[in-house]
């Protein structure tokens, strides 16, 4: 049985609870971690309901051991209702993020954003790349971020793009309202535990070869800095299969929803590597019970300097979330 | 280039065919595959369509190469509108099949016929197991086989069921309406071609790590020996993912879709594993544009002798069905 | 707790030790599988080791439970050192076999046997192919099998071939010394039975995507019909790389060997699918345990019908084989 | 076609190149990649053998595309023989690392390192550990570094251990002598630029799902940034197969060994989970042609902070050591 304190529980706030525990001769291990304290009992979940301990000052929550991820497992269904304003996204369900793989230039980005800025929650565009070949295009940088920047102001909307390292995290930080971590990073523990300490809302990715447990994981090292604000990303797996980029696992959508409160929402268009496979797996998605995608279009998706593929054209994005939000719609009724 | 000639073609409509190909200066080969005349030739579909070839009696369609599977990918956009009753189903789209992983016994049978006979295109019950271990539960045989048949006739619906050998063919096929070919035997070449021959409907599972092409030329494999009322059923592939007994792939529904005009439909209980995992996968399906399902359905899931924890009670399958029928619908009008 | 009884015990042996049982008060179930008698019994081991049921006539060895794999799991300390008289091959270990992927002609595997005749344990070649598209060359069939057999009465070598039905089987066993089951056959029970009643060595590859406890039951199913003269055969299983055709899974060499007495040889040519990787694969696979190899060899791999890539020229062939010798040898001292 | 210049070619020199390249009428592209300059050219590589641009002063060598990786695999044939010495380690082959998989006291480094110092080319011990859960021992960091430094003076034996982002690499640099990326981190691409400025020997683990494309290419990361004192380690990589921790694919050892010159080692202990498989996968990886290997021992393996189920015994590990110096003398006369 694990106790979690709350972020800003005070030291007189556990010495109560501890009290409480020594008079009970119930047996403790405090543990500092990150920002967290959190005490550590010898006894099973029953029991200490018996102390009404959870109604302590300063205590957030009760989990039943660390498999059970003390906090971002905590209470699960009483938490399940996120406030979209809580990760500073527009407050329209789905959340749709959407935008280019890569910025390319000012006018690439202001020309999608002009098309779909009305749609969406969030959009995208990668400053910094990830590439297997160090000779590949490796993202415009700090100018990419400038002209985030710019659309965020131009069509109010937020704006997300990946970051890889400490460095990165500072350089873009004043220009970014959502962090997003990317699938080669996922268990780049120290890069969490950064985002962990900073107070904008992260998008996680599954890694390529991920557990859930693993990827659920990743999302708690997150978390223990005090950082509770992330969004999960399916975004396929490796498999032996060929036929797509990778495989997208939709089953880990409604397991991860048993296991945790965080939103999760899906990106089809890595998953898949084929922009024609979007809308089916946007829509299947829905239907799985995501809280939202994450999409990439283009204004010329065959000039595109990197994902050219999977990249959707502007008027077809469209045509996609108008049947998106139907079928959510639809989702609500049931 | 080759000429798929109809099952029924006659040697006189090949001899006119082959007579315009030598008057055109054409070379080709003739090949007999199975029942199948096909008439491989040198050029391009392009100068074919000058000679107007396909419009010669005894040509069913044209395809551009083996790769592009000729007949079960032939002309698909115009032989996409399959009708259920060519199936030996019940005329109700999406295609619904549901049963106890095995047959147990009569009562059980109807018992669970009774609940859902009307909500169902297809029942299926295992007669025959293929199960890993020797000294497992193997099915009840010829005894399952004819409970199946009682209930057909007391419910008036179809029955499917599995067959491992062309022993266990010849002694099922009088009392099934649709033979299942499982996972394990995606690749049993030789009774791919026994279950061509025969003129029921097969349904062809994917195999546990087969790719989209290795299962649709199984498939074509089947139609090569003139039986070409096939339904594919993807049932999830073999990843590193512990999470769940299989990782479903639902984008191999659209990719099968734009090769092949067979319909296919999803087995959200071997994929998952797991019951509560069922609905989200059925639904998630029928999003990504399947024709339909095959679910595990049992009347005591805690007392099944075979894959108990993936078959949803009786009650809970009617809900969900009631909802995979809304979501058909909205599917229809996209 | 399992008691085996001998395939040659007799009713009065059965009877006996049942007696026994009741007189010790210990209950049981006699379940027939196949051709065995086993005696399930509700207790453990150690208790029926003081009763000395090992020790009575007719009984064959005791099995902790199922998952031991009562046959091909038994003692297998005691049975390890195989007689090669036995899978009816030449005795000189390692194991090896070699031939080409399929027998072409009856010029080809002459031409090959003469030039490796004399360094290997059975000849190889394949008389009925599983090809993924039904347009592929589906091999000789008959013809290929007379071949065989000449070149089994020229060279005094013994042969193998494939067979993927029971129609196949029959049609094969007057010509062949072994059977071989390919790894897409593996689960084909149905198949393992047959070869389980007929009194030929079988090689049973691992399937594309099998477990060790699935290929292991898979043996067992073969040994539950009477025949126990089984040689596994690794030869890579399907994962996300791509740089093999598959990924050799050596490992499973050391953990079938503590499972069973079964000998366990190593197909390195479909493992890699590139002839240049076969000779450190053999070497490998030797000094991981293996007890013998299967390498595919041709006299000219860039005309060969199917898997020239992966098959080796003739000298190559003999120099790798003189390596893999040495290295037997140095295996034998540790 | 690519010019490869060296690490400290000088402008003179580039211009030099440039000047013959305009000479001859070639087109070219000046690319600085980290340190490196690379000069492109819009021709063929025997076009420029012509032009004997190869000998230029500061020229270092030549690739034919980016996909040849024109640093890690230059010239690989004579690249071949590395020096140990170069990588900072004892001048023995193969290369034997061995250690407890983390640090735990000063008792234990000196424990186990005084039984098997004189046997290891270099010493490891986890410092910074890599876990999954947050609230799993993280390692001793700093003070395992401490520790790991009186080893080294004690023992004579050079040091190696895991850095997972920049800062650590600040921390530890002092206190080692190669520096090891994990496999979760061999796409941590900010990370492999920061080893690449540094003048430590770097051993690059392969990724848990990495092709051998990406490895080579996080290798070539690391070279652009002049370090190219790499060694490859091979650990296993995931699959659906459930018998072993990672499936160790020992067919990367020979296919990285024929596209560039650097060094390969293979990491038994976490590619199979069980300290009883590490022999046999050790003696494999020999056989297949690996450099050598890296081990994990314990002094107390059921003790130990992580991994204990894939640590040797100290007396064991002696014993695999002399059976793999024999195997690799061996191997050197094939």
């Amino acid at each position: 049985m694990i106790i979690v304190m709350s972020l800003d529980s005070t030291d007189m706030q556990v010495n109560d609870v501890v009290s409480r525990l020594e008079m009970e001769k119930i047996s403790y291990n405090i543990e500092k971690v990150g920002l967290r304290t959190l005490i550590l009992l010898a006894v099973n979940k029953d029991r200490i309901d018996e102390v009404f301990l959870a109604n302590y000052p300063g205590v957030e929550s009760l989990a039943s051991s660390w498999a059970s991820l003390p906090i971002i497992g905590k209470n699960y269904l009483e938490y399940r209702e996120y406030s979209l304003k809580k990760f500073n996204l527009k407050e329209e369900k789905p959340i749709i993020i959407a935008g280019p793989c890569a910025v390319e230039s000012r006018d690439q980005v202001f020309d999608i954003a002009k098309h779909i800025h009305d749609k969406i929650s969030l959009f995208r565009g990668g400053a910094y790349k990830p590439r297997t070949s160090p000779y590949s295009f490796q993202g415009m940088g700090i100018d990419a971020l400038k002209y985030l920047k710019e659309v965020k102001e131009e069509f109010s909307v937020p704006v997300v793009s990946e970051v890889m390292s400490q460095k990165q995290l500072e350089e873009a930080y004043d220009y970014l309202d959502v962090i997003q971590i990317g699938a080669r990073n996922m268990q780049n523990f120290e890069l969490l535990k950064e985002v962990g300490t900073q107070d904008k809302a992260v998008i996680l990715k599954r890694g390529l070869s991920a557990t859930i447990e693993e990827w659920l994981n990743a999302a708690e090292y997150i978390a223990t800095r005090g950082n509770e604000n992330i969004i999960l990303c399916e975004r396929g797996i490796r498999t032996f299969s060929k036929d797509t980029r990778n495989t997208l696992d939709l089953s880990s959508v409604p397991i991860v929803k048993s296991r945790t409160h965080l939103p999760v929402i899906v990106d089809p268009s890595h998953a898949t590597g084929y922009w024609n496979l979007v809308e089916p797996m946007a829509l299947a998605a829905i239907a799985a019970g995501a809280d939202g995608l994450m999409i990439e279009v283009h204004n010329a998706p065959d000039k595109a300097l990197s994902d050219g593929d999977q990249s959707l054209k502007l008027e077809r994005f469209n045509e996609i979330i108008t049947k998106v939000k139907k079928l959510y719609q639809l989702m609500t009724t049931f």
